[in-house]
């Protein structure tokens, strides 16, 4: 379940030559979220940079390497990227491991039966990666820079105090309280000694059937399996009227949006709507009125999570 | 014997941080013709990509990608890089793995009770890669875009005919006569269906210490062990009066330097001066006069080789 966690954005599934396809659908029906962008191209590529927590690229690992220097941006920024060669031997995350690569490679690993090599040093020293928390807490680092200097202060054996937030399973080298030497502190304006995490501020758009019942339960229950801090959401938006229960129930604005107004939304990460949305003309619903409501700027932090008659997505903007 | 051939400047290892000093010294002890630079930082690393032919990063594979994104410039023209974790459970071959990387992962894994991680087409298939033809036969692809339509054709059971150079042990796919629908020319001007290897002009740099005797046949058995095609040795150089008997033999121009000629060179690449050197204020012999004699745009190509008593190096010129 956690692991689901680092990847709210889902993972692309990129085939780097025809050789690849095969074993890149077997990966894509293995996992969850992911989606199989097709054989490598240039546009295929960047979309999965930029829209996407994860990528695996079925190719060598040094085709991959290349792929990675054209395409990433930086760290924090960049999806976790593993390569998984044509016939299924190895994972290797190839960038971002802390950042959720080292967890994908397992999983992918583990759905085609080959080994996850991995081998960085949070790993070897077992500790879990405190790049997980931004993932989390869907929030973002002031300063990534200040990773490596809270790392070699893990490395030797600290402690942190985690600051406005609860640690969540696995850091054990977090605390609540203690005589700490360093801080994580979920808010803004740190200290030389403190690492800030910016929360985002989230906006969750909601699409129905006509048939959907108890909605103003199932969404939040929905947001808190991806572990959305509902206190943090800032909106429901979506084409339906009926949505409006969800806003009420939570105690937050709601935004009604009109299909033309969802349709004018030019973002480059929307989930290829269904077949019966296509029908109709719409694009989107979940997450483009998410990210309407979030305004200029919007990042999408969940891509729409299908649960049988209603779909929910979450979308966010910070200033860092 | 064969894999010293693809590194004739010689491999470079690099410790990521504190941590990775201690296996990189005995990762260095270990392989022939390697020189432990010391700790990361921006001029080593440069050093390291422009001036070897292999570069052993002791960090972890996705701190050796960044390195890579950083530092590389094209296929080619870039070190085979090995990323050795500083656990030495695995060794990687980052970028290049084509280009000796594959052999350099498995040298280091070896030296180090680790494993290799080997994952490209050309090794999972058996053949031993076109890319060794180039540093084999001291030569520079014309088109190095080309390979990826040539390898396509061997993957596919394609025979390639070679054309004025005989195919070195463990190319059982390039014959030198046959029914070929691609041929590998050493040499100029290339149709579609031919792939060019502009063969470099080589010339020599003898260093010699006075006891050092029989230099005009000591000095080509050194230049065959590691390859290098008499034939196309263009001129021996030095600062010895003596080594003209090495001209002499293979009826050669000879070129007396002064070790003010010397001094004045500016070459990022030349190897580090034995204290002896150092002692009597001579940058370099064998690698400088090599460079010197062949000129402007000359690369270095084989990293002066020690003997007892003398040296040698190989500079090389080509228009590409």
């Amino acid at each position: 379940m956690l692991k689901d966690l680092l990847f709210p954005r889902g993972v692309a599934v990129i085939a780097g030559s025809k050789k690849g396809i095969e074993l890149a659908k077997v990966v894509n029906r293995s996992l969850k979220h992911s989606y199989f962008l097709g054989e490598y191209s240039e546009e295929v590529v960047r979309q999965a940079f930029k829209c996407f927590d994860g990528v695996i690229l079925i190719m060598s690992f040094s085709g991959a390497v290349r792929v990675v220097c054209k395409y990433s941006t930086k760290k924090g920024e960049d999806p976790a990227v593993v390569a998984v060669d044509s016939s299924g031997k190895f994972a290797i995350p190839v960038v971002n491991s802390h950042w959720g690569g080292n967890e994908l490679a397992s999983l992918v690993a583990n759905s085609v039966g080959g080994s996850a090599i991995l081998n960085t040093q949070a790993e070897e020293v077992g500790i879990r990666p405190l790049e997980h928390l931004a993932k989390l807490l869907y929030a973002k680092f002031e300063d990534v820079g200040k990773l490596a200097k809270v790392y070699s202060h893990v490395l030797d054996g600290g402690i942190l105090c985690a600051e406005n937030f609860d640690p969540p399973s696995g850091f054990d080298y977090v605390v609540t309280r203690g005589n700490c030497s360093f801080t994580v502190k979920l808010g803004r304006g740190c200290k030389e000694d403190e690492l800030c995490l910016i929360p985002y501020e989230l906006f969750v758009g909601v699409g129905l059937k006509d048939e959907a019942r108890d909605i103003e339960d199932r969404v939040p229950g929905i947001l808190a399996q991806y572990g959305v801090p509902l206190s943090r959401v800032k909106g429901i938006a979506s084409i339906k009227e009926r949505a409006k229960s969800v806003a009420d129930k939570l105690n937050l604005p709601f935004r009604l949006f009109s299909v033309d107004e969802l349709n004018s939304l030019d973002h480059d990460c929307l989930s290829p709507p269904s077949d019966k949305l296509r029908e109709e003309g719409i694009r989107g619903v979940a997450e483009a009125s998410a990210l309407m409501m979030a305004g200029k700027g919007a990042r999408l932090l969940l891509r729409k999570v299908k649960a049988h008659d209603l779909t929910v997505a979450v979308a966010g903007v910070v200033d860092v």
